[in-house]
């Protein structure tokens, strides 16, 4: 696929400088590494800490650099005669642009190089499913820990680290814990306070399997709740499998949204619905398409998308429903089966 | 300090858009922001999740951003009639700095918006301090639950999670957990592998406490060790020793590294020593200064670094011993009060 871009954009090289992307193309999951790609081939570059690594990981011969790999680019983009040199201009770093700009003639080449990610191959969709598969067992695992009394904090600990045990390299995101009022906030931070009976408890968790990442919410009730409390979840849920039942390749994005939207207008909720409905996932935790209010990107077979409407009423409550879905061919696959039932955690409090 | 920025580089403004940078002036610590400075005082530009955590984190008035913040930026730029536009050339993305490159004349200010922060506040000491005792507690906890058998991944995962109970956001980097020869690898990954007897056992953690970060490398014998395990340890530590003995201010950053390789020099383990002493740190795992080879930096008090010499033998294992220290008037304090003296984990393996 780079070899493409380099004949269908005039170019001599181009440079793979987003780590990401690095790891899409050559297998390399270090953290430091740029690869170069010519009409002679690729070179994956890092430094010495990770000869061994880079070796047994890259499918692009390995050169080790001791100090700025931008010496070593340098010199052999002079070897290779390299004048016109494409770059991912919407991501690489000020500095990088400015000393490649001394090298070559830079041909910003937008998100070409990215966007092949955004279409999942069945491997890659193999390890979004094993990482949302470990992060449902996470959170079962997790909740079998659920007491009476016990912390946003400590409920939070839990769930990383029962990813953790699944062999999930870390959270994909801060493992979100909110409870009661605090989970109108729709990114709250986990705070060392007791889960309350008659709130909510919202917990939005995701795992990083294999460098792939998986997303998911669910909000619960803890003891007795409130009438509303219930009509208010119901009312999210109808939105969620809304949006779920528009998702289809050839839809626009905004339309799956709007989806969302419709759903809520009908009890008058849908402006306690202050974000988008999902994006899409992978590699990172949030990749392109958007699921946003009049959002013209088209859904396509191999995207992995996340469906996360939400509601949030100020001094009262948030709750947030969200899965992980697999664009098909006809339509539609949920990749998370945690059951979404409206549940109540603690009946019986003492 | 800003301010000062302002008239000595006759700026109409600059423009804090490093995320930690935005944090240590501001207070402010979502995860989307940019700080303009003007004569006539800072804003803080933020999007609408962050509206309540703004307005009670931000020193400065807050500007609630519905969209892309560059939109708003450049309104207040015209409003305020900016033209010489103090950024953070160093770190800014270049898709970031094409944009305001149409909207004013940019002055690169090199890392004069960030070195404020390598010499630490009391409060930031206060801070830290906290962190590396968090940390140290945590490993304390953590190896309470090693047995026989236990893998790399269980370990680094019971350590993240002592972590979290503790209060830390997260660690401060990918917990290292390295066993056996796989210690060898300054940055191994933990595997889902039992750690094994007669080999060591490297730990390298940091914790994130309130933002500021910790860092402390211990390795462990594990069972029965060959003698060469012990020698190679206490040369190890001799070089760390060596390497605190030469902390203080008015020393330059490559006389305390040098001190570490003459150290290990005398045992002819040098070569085995492939990275540099030691960093800064504090907002960041990774700060200025680097203690390494030639390295012109002069400590200074209030900096506060890790010191880290280390051995890695290909088939064998690798040593680490880390602190994080604090330079002082006088010398330097060590933060990292966990015990260094050889131990053997597991001594009596079943």
């Amino acid at each position: 696929m780079l070899t493409d871009l380099l004949g269908d954009r005039k170019l001599d090289g181009l440079l793979v400088s987003t780590l990401t992307n690095v790891r899409f193309y050559s297998g390399f999951t270090g953290s430091n590494g740029l690869l170069l790609v010519s009409a002679s081939g690729g070179i994956l570059f890092t430094d010495p800490r990770y000869t061994t690594q880079a070796r047994a990981e890259s499918r692009f011969p390995v050169e080790i650099v001791k100090g700025p790999l931008l010496a070593a680019i340098a010199k052999r983009l002079a070897r290779l005669r390299v004048h016109r040199l494409g770059i991912e201009d919407q991501r690489i770093s000020h500095t990088l642009y400015s000393s490649l700009a001394k090298l070559a003639r830079l041909v910003p080449l937008g998100m070409d190089i990215e966007s092949p990610r955004w279409i999942k191959s069945d491997a890659e969709i193999a390890a979004i499913r094993a990482s949302v598969a470990l992060n449902s067992a996470a959170l079962d695992a997790a909740l079998a820990h659920f007491r009476p009394g016990i912390t946003e904090t400590e409920l939070a600990a839990e769930i990383d680290y029962q990813m953790r045990l699944r062999g999930a390299s870390g959270p994909a995101f801060d493992t979100i814990v909110a409870s009661g009022p605090h989970s109108a906030r729709p990114h709250a931070r986990p705070r060392p306070e007791p889960v309350r009976p008659g709130g909510y408890l919202l917990i939005d968790m995701g795992a990083c399997l294999n460098g792939y990442m998986s997303d998911m919410t669910r909000t619960f009730g803890v003891g007795r709740m409130p009438r509303r409390a219930r009509q208010i979840y119901d009312a999210v849920l109808e939105s969620q499998l809304a949006a779920l039942a528009a998702v289809r390749p050839g839809r626009r994005c905004g339309q799956v949204h709007a989806a969302a939207v419709a759903a809520l207008r009908k009890h008058e909720l849908h402006k306690y619905f202050i974000h988008s409905t999902g994006h899409g996932l992978g590699l990172e935790i949030h990749e392109p398409p958007r699921l946003a209010k009049a959002d013209k990107a088209i859904l396509a077979p191999g995207m992995v998308i996340t469906i996360e409407p939400g509601v949030y009423i100020e001094d009262f409550g948030g709750v947030r429903i969200e899965d992980t879905v697999l664009v098909t061919a006809n339509g539609m696959e949920r990749l998370t089966q945690t059951p979404k039932a409206w549940t109540i955690l603690d009946e019986n409090p003492s």
